[in-house]
């Protein structure tokens, strides 16, 4: 039996929809999807809009996944706290609320995490049981999937690898910490870090081409390509901490594969995959280091990865 | 129904040996135990002596559960290589064999792996369903406990955290890596660095309280105790480094608590669990780093995790 369901990416700015084939892998598993605008008049207005969504993929769902930013409570499916969500503030009980609404179980994860299952089960993950997915845009974003199945853990902590610490007594997080991996490879802290330099008297074309703007992925690829001095050390130093990262989740759980995606892991492509295999190989435990594989499902991801918590939650049920 | 089941811990001098009360936890739990000290002359030897202590803890015993060094096989329940041991030197189908002289259902797995699913499920992790325990000895071992199941992980490199990179670039490890955790804080590299620093002129009780014996964990205890200026900017160094493989674990899988046994854990013993937790809170997200706790099983954990081992296996099996 290969019911279609429908996975929901609830972000800050839109929500996005799919109506997901079980069966399907990669994008061709998506057989229709939707987007709409998220809304900003609290809680009651964004559920709306997601029973909406819904209803435009599938009028009578089987059963739903959804993403959400902020800490999700795993056996409830309570969102604790999503600053970016308007009304979100305080705990929201996503899963209840849309399950009356929907009249079908509702399954609840961390966006981020959700998006790794995504690319695990249905992306470029598939036929490994044991994936780290990684994200790399503002900050780095990671999700674990170990035997098959996510991995939440006791306090919901699975998967913040951006704070790992990879160089103790290192650069600044943005959290407080010292040395943590989002502060060498997150593009806020690299932006921040070029700047200052730039401010300091180095000249980069990384400042040079933002101008007053953010500095977006494309712009620490044109100056990485042009051989940048200040974008190849930042982000060398950065792709090389990376692997760090991944090495010790290697030694930590043992993985089979590792995938990145995320603005500069899209933009740099196979370079990324391409210095962390190599990394990989000088640092890890000879002939057992993970592969490497970028990721495939772009902004599909989240919604892949919802459809399939609902799928695997209706398993776990029996 | 509460059959006892037999739990062995095959080392490379001694076998031990326990008749282990699955209702029961910490020491408490071992009924009867036994030990006879390792054949040399092979296989065929070795598989006598722990036919025969098995034997003598339980005539006809229903489930044998056994820690081996080496790295085992977890489908096969083979010890592909376990160079301590005669005859090891080759693949060893030891799971079969001991069913076949036993008469009985056997699990085989890596002694430290074995030796924390005894902590975390007898000893001091009891209460936790994720747990990561750690020996401080010779070198540094581990086993990680998630959702209340040993990892091993598809090549079964789960718990290598000795090789974790906790110092990008930093110490050589013995197995030629650079930075990685057991370079700070096993034992043998310690008491290297610590005559090495003797050589070059630096005058340290270490060297002058081991003379030309091992360093054993008490050396190292004493020099530290008496404030020697190398044992405690060794083992400082060494204790924050585990602090930060133990949060970079944290921030992976997400643990409810973490469990210090061996030499060097034993005899620092609320030394080093206090500075863990100490470096955890300052290294870590505030509130939610995991738990600190000594082993209390001592030299009977790999026997009662490897009755554990057991009683788990047969409960996968139905």
């Amino acid at each position: 039996m290969t019911v279609p369901v429908v996975g929901v990416d609830l972000g800050g700015t839109k929500i996005f929809g799919a109506l997901v084939d079980p069966a399907g892998t990669g994008l061709g598993a998506v057989l229709e999807d939707a987007k709409s605008p998220t809304p900003t008049g609290g809680v009651d207005s964004i559920l709306d809009a997601v029973e909406a969504l819904v209803r435009r993929l599938d009028p009578a769902p089987t059963a739903v996944g959804i993403g959400t930013p902020g800490v999700v409570e795993p056996a409830t499916g309570r969102v604790l706290l999503a600053p970016n969500l308007s009304g979100f503030d305080r705990p929201v009980d996503v899963r209840r609320l849309l399950e009356e609404r929907l009249g079908c179980p509702v399954s609840v994860g961390n966006d981020v995490n959700v998006a790794a299952l995504g690319e695990a089960r249905a992306g470029a993950g598939v036929g490994y049981d044991d994936v780290l997915a990684v994200w790399l845009g503002t900050g780095l974003g990671a999700g674990l999937v170990l035997d098959g199945r996510l991995r939440i853990g006791p306090h919901g902590l699975a998967g913040e690898l951006g704070h790992a610490v990879v160089m103790p007594g290192g650069r600044r997080c943005g959290c407080g910490g010292l040395g943590h991996l989002e502060a060498y490879i997150g593009r806020r802290a690299l932006e921040a870090l070029a700047r200052e330099l730039h401010a300091a008297g180095r000249s980069t074309q990384l400042v040079e081409l933002a101008g007053d703007g953010p500095m977006k992925s494309k712009v620490f690829q044109a100056a990485y390509e042009a051989g940048d001095p200040v974008a190849r050390e930042l982000l060398d130093e950065g792709f090389l901490l990376l692997a760090v990262a991944v090495v010790n989740v290697a030694v930590t759980v043992d993985i089979g594969a590792v995938v990145v995606g995320g603005g500069l892991g899209e933009r740099f492509g196979d370079l990324v995959t391409e210095q962390l295999a190599s990394a990989l190989r000088t640092l890890g435990h000879a002939g057992i280091e993970p592969d490497v594989h970028k990721a495939v499902l772009g902004d599909h991801a989240g919604a892949l990865g919802a459809a399939r918590l609902a799928l695997e939650a209706g398993r776990d049920l029996g």
